[in-house]
């Protein structure tokens, strides 16, 4: 790779997409070229994100291939269902494709077409890597295709992957109670996201049947309860997490197995005391602790990230890096904003 | 009981101290004589509590037998450990006691000793009610000691007890994830409630470990697992509450469980869709729903109430009424405020 | 009058038609007989709004003018326009009425229709009465029709009148600078009013180009610069406001005037420190406090109310109060929510 | 300078000092390399400010003049009163000191005495550069010891500077209403800072008396009243400033004004709509707006910056690469972050 990378993002209105300009402001080899919508054409997405002004200006366009085919790397920030229509064409050509949507996600297309719609190109899907480098950085190297995860999936997979792997747990005991901010539900208008609806408040939905549901279950290997719930907050997903061991460990027993398996990884911390949803907003990390309650046998796990960051546009940054053989991190080390 | 009901309050200056008096002041029948502080002796009330101002003056004094012992009534409102102190010299000088606090809440002292302290007045716990009006009516209307439960003990017992009561379910599988306001934390100055390190935060807290889960354990005779969490709003609580059941039951059915114990309560409402964290703001209803996910053999129960109302003062002014052979809703049924 | 007063709300589905149900839940002589709506008919109001479920259940139905001809008083919510159309019949028919949108708030038409738009209804509108109690008391006792004030124009004009009637001033200097929280926007699905742009977030909108500024100008009798601002929380106004004296005076002669004219009102409140936006939360109080700064010859005042309160809802109910000749502070003395 | 600035925070733990960390580590350049403090000697910051955590680790020192003498940067971040006592052997050891708090901040000493207490270093201060780079960037790169502005001061200075400068305006008519974050009240425990009493609050403060008025006055070369207010916001302040002219000008005049002047500058936008608080969100950006109401005579400008960056730790950052030579911009051109 010599020079930049040059970078079309399909979809750019939503926030995954206005997050990826924000961190490939701040990436040293990235350069957007294009910049695509549905119904925005036209516009300047500056227009549309005000906090972007001071730094970028870009008008959108329509998708079309021949304004694309050219580029390196394209990311697409669409609706399940409407990603799997222009994927197959954009790797055909030669283009590097990060995937945000679900269509790529799911190994089984079955499990795949409960949860969401038919799918419309069962080949690309066999060739798509999913994108969690923790667990899949030598495939993501050659993908031509990646299916970035899910925010609360990867928020939930991250800590849960290691003790599933590597402590005797009760099969079918894994509950996971998961909070996220607004920034998950999308910037379309509906009553739900309302400021009056959400302000002062906070809510369960989809109680048992979300659809991040089904990719844990198959990132782990086990079927889960899964509660999704609103937090009155931008941003930000903290996952509790309660698992039945099968022996009673103790809390330095599970904070062993998380430290074991990340200890190289440079998005993921496993740390003492329990992460607060501050303690990741506008970065790309991953923190991650651990309790023994009760008699031992219970364990509770607390997962922190941000969603649109690690849980969604940070974490495709990442896969690119990775696909263009970078350093892992590049552009993405900044730590969270706080206050 | 002719004319009004004389209160005094023991600790005013708290949050469950104004509440009371922000509830009081829209009951018909009481009258508030005296409110006592360890701190702010000779201020008024509204002094600190501005909002109470276009409405309420009164200086605040300092606690002594004599300016309370003629009153029909009296609230403590202190930390635990005071209220044995000053509970039974109220009592035997005839006074009508209900104690916010948790000195009185445990029939087993051993289970109180062990969460809190020594306990100093073994004898008059003996004599304590637990104020939960829903399970223990007929003795608070002849109780002279009440003692008040927890916020979140209200919110877990109210969506549990009719579950363990009468539904088949696994002992030692209980999981109770929730969720609270800042008001819960109190007043007093901490770092943890300084206004930018709640905003845009959320964070777990005593996982495990919260004296509210003794207590919790007590009303449902079964141990739990308990991770409170600080939402970033002021009041509130929503407890989400897993039980694994022994068999495989319908959505209705557990619904039905809870209807049929609560049909005639006036401050618990079984709901069909999950209540959210607003619907009880400032009110003092509590609302329960549930849910049966997966196959059938998993129970999500959702319970939400207003800490300082439901879940302290104004659970308060309903034992009030019930010991004194008032209308139980007297003064209490003002909707929730929203938006 | 004997029994209760037979009430309708057209228009029920907005903030100001739910926080008049809210408020005459609490008002022992009102009877909600009729809730209509546009869109909503069929629908239980206490599906709409939750919070209401555990008091009030009432199925909305379309307007009619048989359904309504019979009541005692009706109040409309509708937005401007349509009040024009449907108060000349129910007045006619009998029916006290009280409009809270602004079609009726101008004596001088021209004023309205610069502001708005033609008036349909000119003849009735010589007939409406402004509803602000404080300075128009003795002619709302009489009126079948009342103008209930904008929520800006209500903390504005209460703040200013006194010292435009009774200080030297200089005219045209009047700058008000006014916050509110996003209740006054509506319901509506707006981006604007989208959670993510507003939380952490504050804004000046329609600068010098509100329609609350005629009819702040209408109520003093001089030109105003206005300001209006979009705090990121659910309720409440905190108007900031300048005039600059043709006298030197001290705090305490500004807050004289004010406490002078304000002494006997049941819901305006002089207060010596500023007033903060909580202080007035679910209340129908209007708390205004004066500060001289500089030399001497430039004051600041601070009003501060609840929009949907004082602001529309409850200043309608204590219109009504008047209307039917009841104590004027009937169902509204409720102190604010706090914390 | 060859290699990396040698850098040392003075009092590192408050959120001036903590927010340097945070820049500091995008900085190509800085290498932190002493943390002074205090009250917290032998802790590490990351575990007082665990947003660091996955980035930072370091040990708070107790401030020795030894260990920070051979460092080529200090910033101090201390109390007014307390850099004094220090500034002038920093600077006389031959460290370029960038002081964010008042003490070097007036060119008048009797003006700082009347705000604040006696001046310990007159000397000193007469060598001090007042560090608002749009306006003293020449005598900045000389610079030994700056003077980093105020928060309030810079959102103040940067709209009204050009205006005072290059329009006929109405001395003394400038009325600067300004709206602030919590971030700006700093870390220590104070129950206006509680989160209780902020959240869905607003609120005056020190109306007509804060210590930022006469550090305008100094800057603009006019009196001002001055009014600050509390938003229930983390960062970001929105100043909304009245200024009378003495002719009749159009928006775009005024805009014209700000634009020609901000033409070149890295950090200044002038912008058309009115931007909000979230616009600078995080960034070093100013953003500057500009409206004519009423008849023509009346401006109203609008300048919004983050507190903690360009109305602070920012600022020194774009100071520290003046005073070495470098870039302007380095390591200040992240975007806010938004949503």
């Amino acid at each position: 790779m010599s020079g930049k990378i040059k970078i079309g993002i399909v979809g750019a209105t939503g926030y995954t997409g206005a997050e990826l300009v924000r961190l490939l402001l701040d990436h040293p080899l990235a350069e957007i070229r294009c910049l695509t919508t549905t119904s925005a054409a036209g516009q300047d997405l500056a227009g549309i994100y005000p906090f972007l002004r001071p730094r970028f200006s870009q008008t959108l366009v329509e998708y079309k291939l021949d304004e694309v085919k050219n580029l390196d790397m394209v990311f697409i920030c669409l609706p399940h269902g409407k990603s799997m229509e222009i994927a197959p064409e954009l790797v055909n050509a030669g283009v590097k494709v990060i995937d945000l949507g679900a269509d790529f996600r799911f190994r089984d297309l079955a499990a795949y077409e409960q949860a969401y719609q038919k799918h419309a190109a069962p080949e690309m899907n066999a060739q798509a890597v999913y994108g969690l480098p923790e667990y899949h950085r030598a495939r993501l190297k050659k993908a031509r295709l990646v299916a970035n995860p899910g925010c609360y999936v990867t928020a939930a997979t991250l800590a849960l992957k290691p003790i599933v792997d590597g402590l005797a747990y009760l099969p079918g005991s894994i509950i996971i109670d998961a909070k996220s901010g607004v920034s998950g539900a999308g910037r379309a208008l509906r009553q739900d996201t309302h400021f009056l609806e959400v302000y002062t408040n906070f809510s369960a939905y989809k109680i048992g049947a979300h659809r991040h549901q089904p990719e844990i279950e198959q990132n782990i290997g086990d079927s889960v309860v899964f509660v999704p719930q609103l937090l009155p907050v931008n941003r930000g997903i903290l996952a509790t997490i309660y698992v039945k061991l099968r022996e009673k460990l103790s809390t330095e027993d599970a904070l062993a197995v998380l430290r074991q398996k990340y200890r190289d990884e440079p998005f993921v911390r496993v740390v003492d005391e329990p992460p607060t949803l501050k303690d990741a907003l506008g970065s790309n990390y991953c923190l991650i602790s651990a309790k023994i309650v009760g008699d031992g046998g219970q364990l509770v796990l607390l997962s922190v990230l941000d969603n649109l960051v690690k849980g969604a546009s940070g974490q495709a940054v990442q896969n690119m890096n990775i696909m263009f053989d970078l350093p892992e991190t590049m552009g993405l080390e900044r730590p969270a904003l706080n206050p």
